[in-house]
């Protein structure tokens, strides 16, 4: 068990939050806003109400013996820096900031932020690939090179074999799932067959998984 | 190639809009902000400014003849269900919207929404998973059973072959890509060696991905 502290509780501090204590973790909940504290104190270790910029309220709270602290401020660029600032000159070990834009993200890199996440962004660049053909399911980056597409099967694949589909050979593509009914087959071998309505979760390029796209 | 409109040109917003027209689609931007919609148009085919919540702007604007339409507009609750309403009410097939929390979204789905998005609250539930184990590097929901997770080998893997390490059996694991030196090894075989610093990505249910976070 960790002990994280989640800086500014708006929807990505908050979900963060809650996460993290349903995982079986220590969570200490900070934001300046009273109605926000309040709301949120049933899902949370803890929720105080105290703005993180003023440092010795933080060191009241004991913020310096935290193994991670996250700083989900938004709007306010400022502050987002600032209280970064603080908890790391504080010794904490990780932080993890959020950025608003790339500009954002490096200066909080700069100052000591061990990690930057753009959550609306990423969250875009992923709604986005899977807006752009309707049998695209899901689209999960793996790596700048490789993604995970999910894919319904195609009527010509119905009762056919993997080992007779051949994907990875014709399209270079990996199965690694099967999803049907409300079931998955994990890492199906070459006998399992397609059916009716299965979705498929590939594996591949990313050249390999735009040419695949032009067959929906 | 599709038509998108994208409305509310926030974080989520243009990301989704940039990277839509990236993939190569029409996309139209709308947002009643002037210095964002200037700030955007070199990323996107048109950008506009307009209140949304004017239904005869989105006429004007030919908004009834596009594919989908995402509608991103986050703090402005009402505008934003106000919004969704009158795409619907102009027969656009597919209406994407944003929703701040669960009740807003139940709002949006009861009004014609065709899908809801939560981006802040996904992504607030990916990195909770992402920084409760230091060795656990990326966590991808594939199904609420079923996960894939990236992991550094341990030492006592290195130089073992998949066949040696036998995951299927001892952990109910599935190793779909192994990550070394920037490069990436899909789908390896049996005879595939684990190396020192090499990134599993694996997948399996949930409970065998939480008994192998013990390991670390
Ligand atoms: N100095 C501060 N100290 C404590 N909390 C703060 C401070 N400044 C802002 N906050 C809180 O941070 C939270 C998140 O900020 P904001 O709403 O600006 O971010 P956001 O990026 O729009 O969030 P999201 O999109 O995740 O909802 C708010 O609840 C706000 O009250
Ligand atoms: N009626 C409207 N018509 C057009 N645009 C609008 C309207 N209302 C709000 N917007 C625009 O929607 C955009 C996104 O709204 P807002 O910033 O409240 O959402 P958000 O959820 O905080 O966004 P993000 O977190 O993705 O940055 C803003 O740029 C705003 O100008
Ligand atoms: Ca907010
Ligand atoms: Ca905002
Ligand atoms: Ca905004
Ligand atoms: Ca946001």
């Amino acid at each position: 068990m960790k002990q994280f502290v989640v800086i500014g509780l708006g929807r990505f501090g908050f979900s963060l939050a809650k996460t993290l204590y349903e995982l079986g973790h220590d969570v200490l909940g900070i934001d300046n806003d009273e109605e926000i504290v309040q709301s949120v104190a049933e899902s949370i270790t803890h929720a105080v109400k105290a703005d993180a910029t003023d440092e010795n309220a933080l060191k009241a709270l004991g913020v310096r013996n935290f193994d991670v602290a996250v700083v989900s401020i938004g709007n306010d660029i400022q502050s987002s820096i600032l209280v970064t600032l603080i908890l790391k000159e504080m010794g904490i070990k990780y932080v993890v900031a959020k950025a608003n834009s790339e500009l954002h993200g490096r200066v909080l890199k700069k100052i000591g932020a061990d990690r930057i996440v753009f959550p609306e962004r990423d969250m875009g660049i992923r709604v986005a690939h899977n807006l752009t053909l309707s049998n695209i399911l899901e689209y999960i980056e793996l790596s700048p090179e490789y993604s995970i597409i999910e894919i319904s099967a195609l009527p010509a694949w119905y009762d056919k074999s993997l080992r007779q589909l051949n994907m990875r050979t014709k399209y270079g593509l990996n199965v690694i799932a099967i999803k049907r009914n409300g079931n998955i087959i994990i890492s199906p071998n070459g006998d399992d067959m397609i059916l009716r309505g299965d979705i498929l979760a590939v594996v591949g390029h990313k050249d390999d998984i735009e040419n695949i796209e032009k067959h929906f």
